[in-house]
């Protein structure tokens, strides 16, 4: 099958490579309608974290199942599933907890960005569909994978609930969609810095009540402004800087919490600002298994479009264009198609 | 009156200074029934937090009205009572919401070891007792003012709940006075790190069901071994160092919260263990008047008794060998009488 692989920083490509195949009696094969790139694959694109080259790469999918082991019972050759970017058992202690990114069993994916995927634990994964949904749904089934449950964790982390003014820090595809997971949660009142007219003009898409030009302390200013002094309700830092950590802080009422999903990669947090007023810190990787079904539900009926997020789709040979588009952000998220 | 003056890093003593008076209608004067040590009063005295000597310091006390303004209507002379560290109005937008310590009219009391204290915004900061407690409650009604309060703020906002596994960063006074708050909000197991045969034997009265000698990495280790590899449900981080976050965090489950209160000076926080394993982080300045009728209550009750975590009582006259004493932690946590 095709797959891509990323052979140094900077340099990715479509090889041929063995398919994957059944090896234990949990696993399930899937065969990948659509594809995509995340913001997170840039952190090894860039060089900024360490790689065994050349290495498979990409972790969000949804397809038809071709294969399972014996094992397996929820789903069989045919259904169509997506996945969380982790598998899972969904029975452990840490599953039950509704953790399950911190699985006792849990493993990463390394490569969906191919063609076939094989997904261990596959009845602890993966979420069946009532049917082959339409070509038009797929980027919003694929956006359950990872970024939307990842926006939507982070609304969860924060505590985000009905009539509150949540604040949004980044205007990526994480933090759009932490806007519509705020909004889809009850906030009232969803403000976020963005200066793209595509990413504000989404943002709003998604429920935005106010999208600012203003960064870091003058965002956080412009915040306290709008909430008679106080900070907003709740806080999604969807970025992972420290400067993005502290003008979460900055922005967050006294006693609230930051939702934080962006991979904080060599931040060395200042805790005083955060000791000062009492601005907790909940996050990290989303638990998305957790989410699934009532994601999945939220797009076959129509009341949440996240698929909006992908404003690029190449076919997966195009693979280098689709990380170069990312990384220069000329595009808030890549779909790869691979017919 | 009598007043401490801290002169200099690890140099302070007593001083007759001008009494306290009325400077607004919302004031009350109190003179104090006992005082005490603050293990972040040795912040300023081992001279890792600037300050303008001589510096007045303190900011615990309880004792009985001399004076009020015309404006407060909650107490009156010869009320006993008993205040939060810092004065609040109790009524703005930051206090309704529980977080008192970040009220829009907070002050901070600096000189309650001292003979007498003025309160700011007495109606919203005083506590009033229904009549002079016995000697005897003395130690336990202060406690109640910033070290006891402190703890509980600590398990409030990890979350502690009835029958969880609790464990608890520090044996210092507010550590001991965190395993107390532990034990009151429900928690069936309280795990403590402890090499203080007195320390110790008071967390055992507190509630403690295991005192390990382990620290940091082997102090988690056996955390997770005591709860089948998962963590505590609920970290109460009472230091304040980097190290110790880093323990907060190895012994917590994954989804859990470190409530800390432990002021992080100079910390700067690796928030890759935490984002890894979704450990939250909850705490900051505790709004101890949110607490405070709740504990005065349960000390009047004879549920609980913090004032055992003062193991020496010293004169204020006597306050450089107090100050000494804890700074060498000799002692846990040292009372000073006016008499």
């Amino acid at each position: 099958m095709r797959a891509t692989l990323l052979n140094a920083p900077g340099d990715i490509s479509v090889a041929e490579v063995d398919d994957p195949r059944i090896e234990a009696l949990t696993d399930a094969v899937v065969r990948l309608s659509l594809s995509c790139v995340c913001g997170s694959d840039l952190h090894n694109y860039r060089g900024r974290r360490p790689f065994q080259a050349p290495q498979r790469i990409g972790h969000e999918y949804c397809g038809v199942v071709t294969e399972v082991g014996s094992a397996v019972g929820s789903v069989r050759p045919g259904d169509f599933v997506v996945g969380p970017f982790f598998s899972c058992d969904n029975t452990c202690a840490n599953c039950r907890a509704g953790f399950q990114s911190a699985c006792l069993n849990v493993a990463m994916y390394n490569g969906c960005q191919a063609e076939l995927v094989r997904v261990p634990n596959a009845d602890g994964t993966l979420v069946k569909l009532p049917e082959q949904p339409d070509a038009a749904l797929l980027p919003s089934i694929l956006a359950c994978s990872d970024v939307l449950g990842t926006g939507w964790h982070a609304a969860k982390m924060a505590g985000v609930a009905p009539g509150q003014t949540v604040a949004v820090i980044g205007d990526g595809a994480v933090g759009l969609c932490g806007v519509l997971a705020a909004q889809q949660q009850g906030a009232e009142r969803i403000i976020v810095s963005s200066r793209h007219e595509d990413r504000a003009r989404l943002a709003r898409e998604f429920g935005a009540t106010e999208v600012l030009a203003e960064r870091g302390e003058e965002f956080a200013a412009k915040v306290l402004e709008l909430t008679d002094g106080i900070g907003a309700d709740a806080v999604l830092e969807c970025v992972g800087t420290e400067e993005s950590f502290a003008q979460a802080c900055a922005s967050a009422r006294p006693g609230s919490i930051v939702g934080y999903v962006g991979v904080p990669v060599g931040v060395k947090l200042d805790l005083a600002p955060f000791f000062r007023r009492n601005i907790g810190l909940r996050g990290g990787m989303a638990p998305v298994r957790e989410y699934l079904d009532e994601l999945v539900g939220l797009v076959l009926d129509g009341s949440i479009d996240p698929g909006k997020v992908f404003d690029l789709t190449l076919p997966l040979d195009d693979v280098a264009e689709a990380y170069r588009a990312m990384d220069e952000r000329r595009a808030i998220k890549v779909a790869l198609t691979l017919d």
